[in-house]
């Protein structure tokens, strides 16, 4: 085992500000918090660019050399540049990269100016891809892509367009080949409606909607198939191994089931990128900050994933 | 173990009429089946009205001495009588009833004239209750109960009402007393919304539908909370152990975690009624049909938790 050197990077000035605001206890003093760096050096990790949002509000951005040779990399924060130039093009170009997120408080981003919705449209803009991100949810017995994410039911239902299906689709094969090894991904494309419609007696976006973008990506060759009712197809994917991944047409249609099959292991993984960023699957939970109660298990996940998909 | 009388009595011939209908091979000819038979004969049986619409299409009612006392009964078919006085309310005063129904092909009953959506109203009907039935999905470890179930989610969506789920959410309360022996059920109302509204950012009906369903809900000593996230509520039912049961509002909010849950094993018991009814959680599932290669568990599942319910 060869100890590579890497880099530590922590985030412009701005950020940093913002982060201390969302760390600091009530009336209490910004203290920065070790579990990042603790998680790094209980695993081996893999030729890795990471980015973590810890919970306590420090970035650190840790790049190591290209290659997948395994190796240790140690953690050091001596190096401090910016976020931004760290996911250039360039860097993209010459690193091995993968981002590793922890939750953060999007209210205090957003008082704070941070213009973005969350960090994977953060991280779109800084690789130079924006709109681009697809969100995925990972376990190993289980991988779910919701179309459509953080909004309402209903204008979940108004703004479903099969365009919106088929690109999803896509970029899940696409991230499938490259980043997952699966040569031939097997696409299930979940309904919208009870029975996925039921021939239509029970709504027609199957046939509006799901059916239009499943012939389009069979037509580009994509191994896609649907619209499968949403009760059952979950069950399918996981006991019976007949799909590599499930696209969902809205938030707890995919998220409901993973996260009863996988609470603690699932990951969330940002598809569609130059680089692959792996999130825990939690929020920031200020309520037991500081209180050593916490559960680092989804961030060891997200770690543990991440290094599945460099190849380590 | 005392071998109880019973009777086996058949559907009013149009009924049969229908039945006969869907469970006859292409060009071939009707056959009775005894899957039903078989599993009674399989099983030490509490002591309950059966009503059993077969995959074959035979219907059985097979009812029994009122008690709780361990026996076998066995089915007979010499005692041909009408499925409604079986379920008159004299019957039902007299003896423990629980239900027991298999899939039935829904298109070739309303072809034959069935006016009922499904055998769940039909039973209501039958009961004196019609429309005060509720459906639930049970398993072990997990009870879902959708407010709204057959209906497009657009028209679900579009149709949900505050006192329909505090009525779903009321007769669970019920029936967990009742049937399911919880003295005070806990149940947890989900969202609609992702991360149930979050607080109005992604959706209002929490507060306009869900809120106000459960304040009239706790009024009444309902232990009922809510509105909570549709994508973590399942784990904490399951792994956690913090709920009873819990109402959803819309069929695939609950119908997916379930199925992922207990594809297998998951009963759909109707409540609400003067009796309890258990029903097999899948289809008639024709292309299989004659095959051998069926799985019986679900109907194995359904007498079970059928026994368990009245306490056998």
């Amino acid at each position: 085992m060869t100890q590579t050197p890497c880099h530590v990077s922590f985030v412009p000035p701005f950020m940093m500000a913002v982060m201390c605001t969302w760390y600091r206890p009530a009336g209490g003093v910004s203290r920065p918090i070790t579990t990042f760096s603790r998680c790094v050096a209980d695993e081996n990790f893999a030729t890795v660019v990471l980015l973590v949002l810890a919970l306590a509000g420090v970035v650190y951005v840790v790049r190591s050399r290209r290659g997948r040779a395994r190796h240790h990399t140690t953690v050091k924060s001596n190096d401090v540049t910016t976020l931004g130039p760290a996911y250039s093009d360039k860097a993209v170009a010459e690193h091995e990269m993968v981002t590793v997120t922890n939750p953060i408080n999007k209210a205090a981003l957003y008082d704070a100016g941070f213009s973005y919705p969350g960090h994977t449209e953060f991280l779109a803009a800084l690789t130079g891809v924006p709109g681009k991100e697809v969100m995925m949810l990972a376990s190993p017995m289980l991988r779910v892509v919701p179309v459509t994410i953080h909004q309402s039911l209903r204008s979940a239902l108004d703004s479903l367009t099969p365009a919106m299906i088929a690109t999803a689709a896509r970029t899940t094969a696409a991230a499938l080949r490259r980043d997952f090894g699966i040569p031939s991904p097997r696409l299930a494309i979940a309904g919208l409606n009870p029975h996925a419609g039921e021939q239509g007696a029970l709504g027609t976006e199957e046939s509006t909607l799901v059916a239009p973008a499943i012939e389009a990506l069979r037509r580009e060759g994509i191994d896609a198939s649907g619209p499968h009712p949403a009760d059952t197809v979950f069950h399918q994917a996981v006991h019976r191994g007949r799909y590599d991944a499930i696209v969902c047409m809205y938030h707890d249609q995919g998220h409901g089931p993973m996260k009863l099959l996988a609470f603690d292991s699932g990951v969330n993984v940002t598809i569609g990128l130059p680089i692959v960023r792996t999130s825990v699957d939690h929020g920031t939970a200020f309520d037991i900050a500081w209180k050593g109660v916490a559960f680092t298990d989804s961030l060891v996940h997200a770690l543990g994933f991440a290094r599945l998909l460099v190849g380590d």
